[in-house]
């Protein structure tokens, strides 16, 4: 029997957090990073430095024998660079959550590889529990990317760019939006001398019981409650914050109409 | 040398969700629950026949030989409820985040005895690393609380009834307000057939995360990267959740601010 094709040669176009932390996952797993390209050459000097692969200092430099050129830049860019790519004798991907993958079809043989997680700098970070988001133009392709997430995850999901900006639009609300409370609520802690720490447990098992709970029957709390004085007495106490103010409001209503 | 006294004999008024994991954790200590009043005689019922306690149907009923009654029971009833219980030999601790401390005067012997944590009904909680927060009109039953908590907790801070509002308002906007943002992500996910579980990953790193790092420089997203045209595209996404665009759109700019 013929060996199965697999993917093992590749190409970063991109050498951001998701970047690093995808190159990082890939060597792991016995992958050969070929050339990196980064509108930074700073950057890209790192990146090759760490993993051990050559720099392109133009993109119509790169090399066309990969398996997988990897394009993980902003989202606004992703167009442009992939036309302005050779072809190449692989699969043309990005990892975009917000991008069509239709942005790619220049390239006979395109797809994504969306990881569905928050990538921080200088943070190490367990992957294989993350989910990845894969799509290809062709049946063979998709194989050949969920087999690649694979090795790096157990969760590996064919969803089409449709579904897949859903994803990433709930993922800002799940993530970015969350973490932007937490700031505020660090913040607010500061100004009376608090520490944030004794917050974290609290964090944990909020972010812990929706693993079990519904988040609807998850909620507790003053909105949840309808009480009304209590919050009356918060909002008094975000005087110093107006903008917190308007959100706290925003929110327990949201709240209060979700549990009417 | 004599025997430290400590708290061993509690009534407590409130059978509800905090009532009840308190109940639990303090049974387990060996603590002995003597009685139970509740403004809903079910529940007192159900509560007594678990934690096998007597039920009192008046609050001039409650004996007066116990070490402590907890009230545990809404903010706006506590002083009233204070002002009615008999005289007793113990101490007189409520168990709320937004209450001062002084609505409980009336007992020569009074305190609070605040978990900082967000209780739900049926799941079963992991006490032991959440913050209990301890004050007291006298140092002597301080310790009893503090020394009482911690039996329950490896956490216990004496918090006094200012900072502690302030720890509930925050408690509030990191706990409900994030459970809100999960509700909604999976109201949307569910409009598109996709399952919520897919961001569970992305949910418990974003909680996790800032247990390492201040949670400004833990901020991702097109928010923080200024990428104007991801949120155009978001904001549109939202056309058929109108009080969710109004909040994505809040909280983006606050993002904005925070990282301008």
């Amino acid at each position: 029997m013929e060996k199965e094709k697999t993917i093992q040669r590749i190409s970063f176009i991109g050498s951001g957090n998701v970047a690093s932390h995808l190159a990082e996952a890939l060597v792991r797993q016995g992958k050969q990073i070929e050339e990196v390209y980064s509108p930074s050459p700073e950057h890209a000097k790192t990146f090759a430095e760490r993993w051990k692969c050559r720099v392109v200092n133009r993109l119509s430099d790169l090399q066309p024998q990969v398996d997988l050129c990897l394009i993980s830049i902003p989202d606004d860019s992703i167009k442009s660079v992939a036309d302005t790519i050779p072809e190449i004798k692989g699969i043309v991907a990005h990892t975009s959550g917000i991008t069509s993958m239709d942005v790619l079809k220049k390239h006979k043989r395109h797809g994504v590889f969306y990881p569905l997680q928050t990538f921080t700098k200088d943070r190490r970070l367990a992957l294989e529990k993350s989910p990845f988001c894969i799509e290809s133009n062709n049946q063979s392709d998709k194989v050949l990317l969920m087999d690649l997430a694979g090795l790096i995850t157990e969760k590996v999901f064919e969803i089409n760019s449709e579904q897949r900006r859903y994803l990433h639009l709930t993922a800002v609300m799940v993530s970015n939006f969350s973490n932007h409370l937490y700031h505020l609520a660090h913040e607010v802690l500061e100004s009376k001398g608090l520490d944030f720490e004794l917050l974290l447990p609290l964090i944990f098992e909020t972010a812990n019981k929706v693993h079990d709970i519904h988040p609807h029957a998850a909620q507790t709390g003053p909105a949840k409650r309808k009480d009304q004085k209590t919050m009356s007495k918060h909002l008094e106490m975000l005087t110093d914050f107006p903008e917190y103010k308007k959100l706290y409001q925003l929110l327990s209503d949201q709240i209060l109409d979700a549990h009417s």
